[in-house]
C-alpha cells in the first residue's frame, strides 16, 4: 500500500508519501510546497492542485490521507483554509485516489500513541517510524504523520476483517 | 468576451456561460449541479472539478467569475463553503481561466444598480438582461450574475483605458 499524505494550506502545503511493504513503512518523497500571498488564492489554489497531480503522477500512491479539521480561529481562516483542503482533496480524487480523512486526535493516536500529544512529539515520531533522522519541515511531518495514520488504520481494519473470518 | 460565472456549494454548485459580442450579453448555456450529501466530501469535489472542466472544454470561456465570501454562518459552514470554491477555482486555473471574485455587493451593483438589493431582484434582473424568462433555478441565476459582473467591470475599465489614451 501506498499512501500520500496531504497536510494542506493557502501559504504551505506540506506532502508526503509513504509505503507500507507488509514489514515496515518506507518513505519514499515528501516536502513541502510554498506560496506568496502576493500571488492571489486562486493562482495559490492552482498551485496546489497541480503540484499533487504531479506528485500522483511521480509517486502513484493509491490512496490519500489529510488531516479533518473541525475547528479553525474564525470564520474567515477556516474559509481560506477549506480553499486550500478543497483543490488538494479534488487533486486527489481527479488523480484517481480514494481521499480519506483523519482528525488530528486520530493521527497523534495512530503516531505517537497519546490523542493530546503536543505537534513536537507527533514530528519526533515520524523521523523515528520512517528513520528520517533529519526532518525539519513541520509541513512535511504533518503530512507524513497523517499518512502514517491511515496505514495503521488500514492494516488495523484489515486485522479485524481477518479476524472475523476465522 | 466569454465569462463562466460560478455559484459554488458543497451540494448545489450554479454555473453561467454569458457572452458579450461588443453589442449585447448572449447566454450560452447555465445550470447546476446537485450532489447527495451521503456522497461524501471528497467525491463531491471531485464532481465539482471534473464538472467545471468539462464546462470548460465545452463553452470555451477565457475567464472565470466567483462570489467572493467574507462572512458566514459559522466556521463550520465556512469551511465547507470553502472547501466548494477551493475546487472550483482550481478547475478553472487548471482550465487556463483567469480567475476574478466578486463581492456580493459589487455583483447587486452590476446587475441591479443597488448593492443591497434582495436575492430575488437580481434574479429577476438576470432574465431580463439575458432574456431568461423561463430560469428558475437560483443557483444558475447567481451565477449568470457573476458573469455579467465580471463583463461589466471588464468593460467599465476597457472606457477608463481609453478614456486616459485620449
Amino acid at each position: 500500500m501506498r499512501v500520500l499524505g496531504i497536510d494542506p494550506g493557502s501559504r504551505h502545503t506540506g506532502y508526503g508519501v509513504v509505503e507500507n511493504d507488509g514489514k515496515r513503512l518506507v518513505p519514499v518523497l515528501y516536502g513541502s510546497l510554498s506560496l506568496p500571498a502576493s500571488m492571489g488564492l486562486p493562482m495559490r489554489l492552482g498551485s496546489i492542485f497541480t503540484e499533487i497531480r504531479r506528485l500522483i503522477e511521480e509517486a502513484r500512491p493509491t490512496e490519500m490521507a489529510v488531516e479533518a479539521v473541525f475547528v479553525a480561529r474564525n470564520a474567515r481562516s477556516a474559509l481560506i483554509l477549506g480553499h486550500a483542503r478543497g483543490a488538494a482533496m479534488a487533486a486527489g480524487i481527479h488523480g484517481g485516489l480514494q481521499v480519506f480523512e483523519y482528525s488530528a486526535l486520530e493521527i497523534k493516536q495512530a503516531v505517537v500513541g497519546y490523542g493530546k500529544a503536543e505537534k513536537g512529539q507527533v514530528a519526533h515520531m515520524v523521523r523515528l517510524l520512517l528513520g528520517l533522522h533529519d526532518l525539519q519541515d513541520p509541513h512535511a511531518a504533518d503530512a507524513l504523520a497523517a499518512a502514517v495514520c491511515h496505514i495503521h488504520a488500514r492494516s488495523f481494519h484489515t486485522r479485524c476483517s481477518l479476524a472475523q473470518r476465522l
